[in-house]
Parts: structure tokens; sequence; C-alpha cells
């Protein structure tokens, strides 16, 4: 038996005014979608809690079988995972923006999007600042980066340097409790902050930035501490081996919490312009070798961000066709399980993420079936599975394979 | 207001082949659940939570109203009580198979499944044995035993004797955590396992075993240790006389942990022969005397070990005649409750308990009806009810006779 989790981010919505008040997988034709429902059985899933929007962090932990309640500790040492950081279990990572700072104040908080010569920087910092204690610096995606400092004594419990909003100075760090060592991670922080800033602020390269009509990369916006989750691995839950295809750092960053063995496939951007088929086929090929493949398609929640309801619906149109492809190269579905959901909802009318439920279906094993047609939120508030919880996801997938250990006798 | 619960043990399957891809429930006819669905109030039942299969026992505690991941400590106590051992509340149990051993090698592990002579061994057993504490000993029904062992500084931090396979020799009992009590446990169990078998290996009775065709009963292999769970009566939670109709010794165990009364019951048996309508007798007979009536119904779990879809359907068919019975003796449904469900569900393709829902209906009393016509899975994950889950079961029962305390004022 093998599994295939699709988490399409943020792809649940609400009814929208100029789609005559139908969500976006309710507006669109998405066939390959429609014939999971038809086929599968359906549920609203919901990611906490009732109302409670998740962040795709927590959302993830969730789906992977964790109560993110008990085993979140921040976002930073995910991402500083996903982003290829190999610390050690004890490190505390930061999650950071490369930041335009002029006569002090913070003009920009993402460098005007640009991340031109951006690797080349972080290699300077990397090389030149010393703060005294080993620390793992990486450009990720866009303007982003991940910082990890290793050390004895050091604590997730300081603030961010990052203001979050423009026109300000940058913050400086502090201490969030009186422990020593969040008071010793907050100064080294802070130093590292004005080091990096030393180099970069009249570096060649930021010239070469304006130059080619960019904003300089000149101060780096640090926010978003964290440790690592005590989760235990995939593997160790459910004796399967797994597999992520995912092109976000942070989801990266999950699933190698969690064991996964990353797969790399060019293309796969998580952006508008991914290769959804180089996915598809990718997330075929992994099933030859794993038992689990999660495969994450990003674009649905980037849409919603920007709230633009029509490039969502262009993006389900990709996913369902991504999904033809899948369905297509399975032999048997009584072989294979398809279950495809999404992390949370995004509303467009919100632009960021909300406590509604995500449409959820399973396809393919011995599912019992149920009347459900369509793959979209009212009609899969009708399934089968009624209402679950995000981690419920692989205890339904795996029960399929008989690969959840009975509890009792 | 007089309550029954009838549980179908394993009755929940899954979309069969042979059956054109209905379930066991979907494909034969049962007119009499069919009644209880349509004149009551359905839901799908999840014994622990979603897609975790669960044990006869851990699924019982839940539905006798218990947190079973917080009470549950092993099946052999319960055995124990079930087969009529009235063990200390310290004492631990274990569950033991009489099995046969050649040359040292385990060639049996149920002795060929012929109970005879069985009681007289045990019997020799308890009385020719001595290793310093007292224990008790008794056949149960097949080839199975329990043993109690009664002392302070004991554990049920053992390994299991039995090698759960056969051609193999059977494995020494060993401490599982550092403990003396672990030790001393675990010494004491290598003791009597074989001074038991100096006792069988030889006995004239084992010699007539052979002389009539079946294995000598030569080994106890040891299993499943266990102590009390520690659960409130049926009578300290509810206020109300409670009594277990049933033949399985695990469910008349957790029966009498929760201070049920046990109604015995000439030919039920728990096997494919068991007389449904006499326990459908005794069951209307002990309303008379109790409030609360749970009755179990064995063979549809058998049916499902077995693999036999056919026969499943024609144990369900006797159930429903069963129930037949039952329903007709009530004189008004407004002062009588019927809930019956499963404890899980045993899909004939899984040949063991899985993490599927299971059909639940209640009828009578003032329920809320719904649309559900037919008590099977797919009509019942449409009820009135939602998906609820073992715990619950006896609340919404006992709310139907106002005997749930208010919580607040």
């Amino acid at each position: 038996m093998k599994l295939i989790l699709i988490i399409a981010d943020g792809i649940g919505d609400v009814p929208i005014r100029e789609f005559n008040y139908l969500t976006p997988l309710e507006h669109g034709t998405f066939p390959h979608l429609d014939r999971l429902a038809r086929e599968g059985i359906c549920a609203m899933m919901h990611p906490l809690r009732r109302g409670l929007p998740a962040g795709s962090d927590t959302a993830h932990i969730a789906i992977l079988g964790q109560d993110p309640l008990k085993t979140y500790r921040g976002r930073g040492y995910l991402e500083a995972l996903g982003v290829g950081i190999e610390p050690t279990s004890g490190a505390i990572g930061f999650r950071v923006n490369f930041g335009t700072v002029e006569d002090g104040i913070v003009t920009d908080r993402r460098a005007g999007r640009s991340p031109r010569h951006l690797d080349e920087l972080s290699r300077e910092v990397r090389e030149t600042v010393d703060i005294g204690v080993p620390f793992s610096f990486r450009a990720a995606t866009g303007t982003r980066a991940a910082l990890v400092l290793e050390d004895e004594g050091l604590s997730p419990e300081v603030s961010d340097g990052d203001p979050h909003h423009t026109g300000v100075y940058p913050l400086a760090i502090e201490p969030l409790d009186g422990s020593d060592a969040a008071r010793r991670t907050a100064s080294l922080l802070n130093s590292f902050v004005s080091q990096a800033h030393e180099v970069l602020r009249d570096h060649r390269l930021n010239a070469k930035r304006i130059e080619a009509g960019d904003l300089p990369a000149n101060f780096l916006l640090v926010r978003g501490a964290g440790v690592r989750p005590a989760v235990p691995t995939f593997q160790e839950q459910f004796g399967a081996s797994a597999a992520c295809i995912a092109a976000t750092a942070l989801i990266r960053g999950v699933a190698r919490c969690f064991g996964f063995d990353l797969i790399d496939v060019p293309e796969i951007t998580g952006e508008y312009d991914t290769n959804a088929q180089a996915k598809a086929e990718a997330t075929i090929d992994a099933l030859k070798s794993y038992d689990f493949v999660f495969t994450h398609f990003k674009p649905t929640d980037t849409a919603s961000h920007d709230g633009d309801p029509v490039k969502k619906e262009a993006m389900i149109e990709k996913l369902d066709a991504m999904i033809a492809t899948i369905i297509s190269s399975i032999p048997d579905p009584h072989d294979t399980v398809i279950a495809l959901t999404g992390d949370h909802s995004s509303p467009c009318v919100v632009k960021d993420h909300s406590g509604e439920g995500v449409p959820f279906v399973m396809w393919g094993g011995r599912v019992r079936t149920d009347d459900v047609a369509r793959f979209d939120e009212r009609s899969c508030a009708k399934g089968g599975l009624g209402h679950i919880f995000a981690e419920d996801i692989v205890y339904l997938m795996m029960n399929q394979a008989n690969k959840v250990k009975k509890f009792g006798a």
C-alpha cells in the first residue's frame, strides 16, 4: 500500500463577491479534484481547533501526527533546517530578512524583494562576523535568510529585531525573561546584527544592487526565534519510510524534523511559476522507494495572500492538472491512497490564514465512499468522515495500510 | 427508564470485492437493525481516536465511560477477572495459553485448540506448583487460562514467555525495567512455568489427550501482564445498577472492573454456535432488576478474524434475530433505550481490528430521530449525532434517563 499526501497551502476560502459568492474551489472547474471527491471519502478538516487560524508550521506539525500546542517551539529552527543548515538539536534558529536601512531607519523590510547578490553577501557575513560562538547563516528564497546560533546556555526567549513595519529604527533585541541564557542570546544577536551591518552597508555588491536599480540589502532583520520541536520521526510513529517534495523552506524544515527525506526537483519554486507537472512526476517516482510521499503545493496560498481569487483559481487549475498526472500513473487505486487537503484556509478577502476548515478527501485503498461529488468547502462539509482535525490525517491514511499499532489487545 | 447497550464485536467493515464493494451490513438483509436506525438516531462511532485500531479491552473501557489512554494497564488482570478469579486490587494478572512443546520447541501455541482435560490439568498445576507466593490459575475458554500472582512488591513490567510463533523455544521471561519488583516477578514466573512443565509433560491426562488424537497440553505460554485499571464503578459514575451478559472472558473482566453484575446464561459461548435467543431473553429478564444491561455479541468479530464475510453476514442475521426478540419484549419504547454499536471495526480483508469508525444507533427514549433508514457504515455516517467517540456512548444513554449529573449550576 502506497500513500500520497498532497497539501495545497491555504486552499480553503470563503464566498467571494466577484465570484457571485462562490469560493474559488466552487467557482472553477477542477475535474480531477472532483473525481477524487466522487470516488473517495470527504471531510471538513480543522488544523488545530475550530476557528483558530494555524500557521503553516503548526498546521504541518499537526498534519504529521503531533500536537503543536505541546511541541511547537517557534519557527526559526524549522526555517533553518529547511534551507539546509544542519543545526545540533540544542541550537537556536532565527528567521532573517535582508532589509534596507537609510539614516538608521528601516525603509524596506525586504530590500525591494530583489535577491540579487544575496548569496554572496551571506557568505561575506558568514566569513567576517565573529560573535565568539559558532553560527550558521544562509540566504533562502527571495530576500529571506536563516541564522542558527550553536552553543550551550542560549535561549529562544528573545524579542525580534525586526520592527515589522517601516519608518522606524530596527529594534534592539531584548531578553524576554530574566534568565542569563536569554540575556546572553540577545547580546550575541545584537552583536551579530551590528557586525553584519558593518559588513553590508558599504559593500561593493550593494553598490552593484543600487546600480541595477535595486535597494541595498544592508541590514539583517532578525525574528522568530525557535528551537527544535520534540517530535518523533515519521518512521518512529508509523514504521513507514517517508519522503517530502516541497519548495518552501519552512515546510522542508518541518518535514526534516519528522525525518522525511527531501526530494529536490528542479523547477519547483513555491511560486506561481512552479512546475507542477515535475512535482507530479517526482511524486510518482518517489512512490517506488517510499511508503509515504508528502507533496506540498504552495501557490494557492500565495494567491490568497495577494488577495487575488482569479489567480487562486488558476493555481487550483494547476493543482488539478498535477493530480490528473498522479492519478493516471496509479495502476490500481486499491493499492494506493491519495489524501488531499490544505494546511489551513487563506481567504482572498483576508489575505492571510483564517480559522475556517479546509476541504479534505481520501481516495483509493479500501475507503468507505460517500455522496460528495465535488471537492469544495460546502460539499466536503457533508463528507462521510464528518469533521476531522489535522492530527487525524496520517492516522486515517496509515490505517488504510494497517500501519497504525493497535492500542490494547 | 431502562437502558440496553448491545455491543456487536468487530461489526464495522469496509467495502468487500465479492460483495460488489458493499460491507456485510450493506450487503445483507437485517430488518430489525434497520428498524432501530429508521426509528432512532444514528452516528459514526470512533473507539479511541480516528484511524487508531482499538483492542477489545481499551474499547470497552472507553465505552463504559473512562479514558483508556489514562487508565489501561494491560489485559492480563482483566482476563483473570473475567474467568472468575478474585484478585486483590494489587495483584498482577497474565494471559496464559496451554501450548505444545516437543524437544523444547513450541510446535503449537494452542495445543491443537482442544480443551480436553484442561480443567483437571489446571487443578493439578494449582495443587502442585509452589513458587513461594500465593497464585491463582484457572482454565478459561478453549485452550486459554489465566494466572494471577498475589504479593507485595511485584510488577507488570515483564516480557512475555509466549514467543508468539512456533518453531522456536519458549522465551525466558525478563524484567522490562531495572526494578527489583520486575526482576522478582520475572523470576517467579519462570519458576511457575518450569514447575508447570514438570507437572504437565508426562501427565496421564496428556497421555489420554494423545490417545484421543489431541496434542499434549504440556507447556504454559504466559503473556499480557496487567494490573487493575483505576476506574470508578458504573454505579459511582452514573448512579445506575448495571448487569453484563457476555461469554468472552476479557469482556466479563472489564465489566467486573466497572462493578457490573455478571449474568450467566447457559448456551452462550462467544462462538458461532452461541444461543443469541437465550441472550435476548436474559437481557429482557435482567431489565427487571437493573437500570442498565450491557449485552455483548462476539461472533461478528470471530468471522472477521477468520476473514469470512459470508459467515459475518450470517452472524449479523443472528444478531438481527436477537434484537427482534428484544424489541418485541419492550412494552413502550419511550421507557426504554437501546443503543447498538461495535467496540471497533474488524474488516474481513484485514482479519484484525482496524481504525475505521463503527455504525451506532440509539433508539427509544426521547431521541431526536434523523433520516437514516439503514444500520450500516455509509448510512450511519450521515446520522443525526454526527461522529462520536466511545466515551460518549454511556453519557448519551444516561442522559436519556436524566442520570448524568449536571456540571455547573
